[in-house]
């Protein structure tokens, strides 16, 4: 391990310095040697399939391994995308001259060793690989055990372009030790990693936050509200509403409870309801809900549960200032949203809730990188510090400061 | 601690939304209070004092400790230079309009609830509380002990003026718990504190790193270097050099290793030796070094060593490859300069060096806030994420992405 990330390590400084031309031309060549390769990844792919199948893996779960000619293009596809993003690394972030006559320059440089660990979608594989390769990083992957055989064909592929360009293979790796183990010691390797980014579940996130000594961009789970003033326009909060909940439910950035103003509940939630009902949705409701529609009781538990399904609680509320108190009570500070036409009441809404993305009058389905217009995503974090929120190509890059003198010394 | 962690949460909103203007007022309010009560503060600052030389502090360490009107006045103007920077929150730092027709603003905002913890000077007790209050945050501060009293009476002070403008006195508190084991156990409340920042000893910070499930951004060491290239402007390097070393050896951005380039070293090296010598340095020397003047011999164990006093190494290298290859296997990251008049070296040397400064005929001397021209330093960053290199009040900051719709949903 300690030697794997020794020439890991040794290998940052020669991408980090590689320029945008290069880089763009190397990730183009990389999508012409995944389609030259496509039937080897199929074939790997194959034996993963086989052996989820085996091991009675979800259908859903099938569906995200899968590979065919199609998708192998997909990817290919995304790795030209991801080529023609503006290069992110050397941007100059800020300018002075301070009181000394130094010039200083702000400027973004790669973050260095970014390992990234993730699910079983081997398209992730190539996407943070190239992410990563196109800001300059050395990208160190993890996948899900069950995606093994199609993650080492779709690396080999990637490898070989590196060293068919005098190249460190050890710019784009795998983990060599890929089991927990494994991942327990790189969390520990701060003298080797600079960023670790889980994205998983639950579990695996907080056993990395607990125990990383490297720093951690998680994504962790969102827990969304939207709050329908009382001077919410009827038309945009029906909408939103089923937005937000009903489009993808599973995914982090779908509402989970919907706040309403006690004054226009009673207006308002007979139609809610039908609408959710008609998109399948299961409903659960707090005592004042409860007194104008059917639906089963909401509980503090209900109200604390990402369900990342088609369930929805319903909680009335007497105003803004208690819809804001529950949203910072339950809240997981990723996306929420406030209804209104009202200006004061909107200002203070986004001025207040502390979270990633506030939203007035919009779904929180927007909270995505390509939604933001960021081209790729390389995530959502939920992390306060570095990146927060959506994460383009650009997160994957800190600063330095240039300073330029004239023989300056200090007095 | 728990029911104080949660109170200093709670606290977070309401410092966080408060205006510029009532900000200011309150630091000022806080500068007049620290004089009005500054018999008071020496009072208690005499009781540590007494304590400190019962102990046999050294005299540098008590001369940190020691308050009086002069440092009481002192320390009031500090918190006035602070009301007096530039509103750190509501930022706009990007924005933009996205193919949906929403409006994304990128804002700064505060980070949250902020444990400091430092050593034995008191003054950093009201300077760390203003710079957090300023930037909206909720300081949990931890004094080295030596300082208890004086601290206690600083942050008493403080905290009365926010109770007369009838602000939760929590925003400015003092860890109730102040022992190794009350800090251990604030670092893992990653549900109540959103950044540790400790400024102090190698250990402590060792400790906090490795154990932190709170991000950490740390003010760690500096092993800093000067390289004089062949192509160096003789009296530049010369100055550069000796004031990189000598003009204050004890802190974090003075050089610790001069490299110079082979084919100028029998040129350089006796007036360098000779200016060093004035200037009280000790010197260790490569093999190379000491065939030009006669040193102690330089091991890999010195160039490894953050001296933090009037010693240098000095190593003999062939070139701009050998010197980077050297500070990168021995350099913290931290400050790092080139002397040259050679515009290509100047260029490699500064697009290659990974750390938070690199100079160009400059002495590494200048990492710091007050130089950089923030107007009030929170310390100097030796991580690679959030926040790098010197920090101002900037960086007690994150951001929060605002989206202004007219009821978009996503398709």
């Amino acid at each position: 391990m300690k030697e794997f990330l020794s020439r890991a390590k040794a290998s940052a400084q020669t991408i980090a310095t590689l320029d945008g031309k290069t880089k763009n031309r190397i990730l183009n060549e990389m999508a012409e040697a995944l389609l030259a390769n496509s039937s080897t990844i199929v074939k790997a792919n194959k034996k993963d399939m086989e052996a989820g199948e085996k091991s009675k893996l979800e259908s859903a779960l099938l569906d995200r391994l899968l590979l065919n000619q199609e998708r192998v293009e997909a990817i290919a596809n995304s790795l030209r995308e991801i080529a023609q993003l503006k290069e992110p690394v050397g941007r100059i972030l800020d300018g002075w001259v301070n009181d000394d006559n130094l010039r200083i320059e702000k400027v973004s440089v790669p973050i260095g060793v970014v390992g990234v660990i993730y699910e079983s979608r081997p398209n992730v594989t190539s996407d943070v690989a190239a992410l990563c390769f196109k800001s300059g990083n050395v990208a160190i992957l993890k996948g899900g055990k069950e995606a093994e055989h199609s993650n080492m064909a779709i690396a080999k592929v990637l490898q070989d372009v590196l060293v068919k360009n005098k190249l460190p293979k050890e710019i784009v790796s795998l983990l060599p030790d890929a089991t927990r183990e494994g991942v327990a010691k790189l969390i520990k390797e701060d003298g080797y990693v600079d960023l670790i980014v889980p994205r998983g579940g639950e579990a695996l996130i907080k056993f990395i936050s607990k125990n990383s000594s490297v720093p951690v961009v998680k994504h962790d789970k969102g827990l969304c509200h939207t709050y329908i003033h009382r001077d919410a326009s009827h038309s945009k909060a029906l909408s939103i509403a089923v937005n937000a909940k009903c489009q993808r439910p599973g995914v982090c950035n779908a509402m989970e409870t919907l706040l309403i103003d006690k004054e226009i509940s009673k207006v308002l939630l007979p139609g809610l309801y039908k609408a959710f009902v008609d998109s399948g949705t299961k409903i659960k409701g707090c005592n004042a809900t409860r007194e104008f529609i059917f639906v089963d009781p909401a509980t503090d538990i209900d109200y604390d549960t990402e369900y990342l399904a088609n369930i929805l609680n319903i909680k009335v509320v007497s105003g803004i200032d208690e819809a804001m108190a529950h949203i910072t009570r339950f809240g997981s500070g990723h996306s929420e949203a406030i209804i209104t036409e009202n200006y004061s009441a909107a200002e203070k809404f986004m001025n207040t809730i502390d979270a990633a993305c506030v939203y007035v009058n919009a779904s929180t389905r927007f909270t995505d990188g390509g939604a933001f217009g960021f081209g790729a995503e390389v995530g959502i974090s939920t992390n306060k510090l570095h990146a927060r929120g959506p994460m383009g190509i650009n997160e994957l890059t800190t600063y330095k400061f240039k300073i330029y003198g004239n023989g300056q010394v200090r007095r």
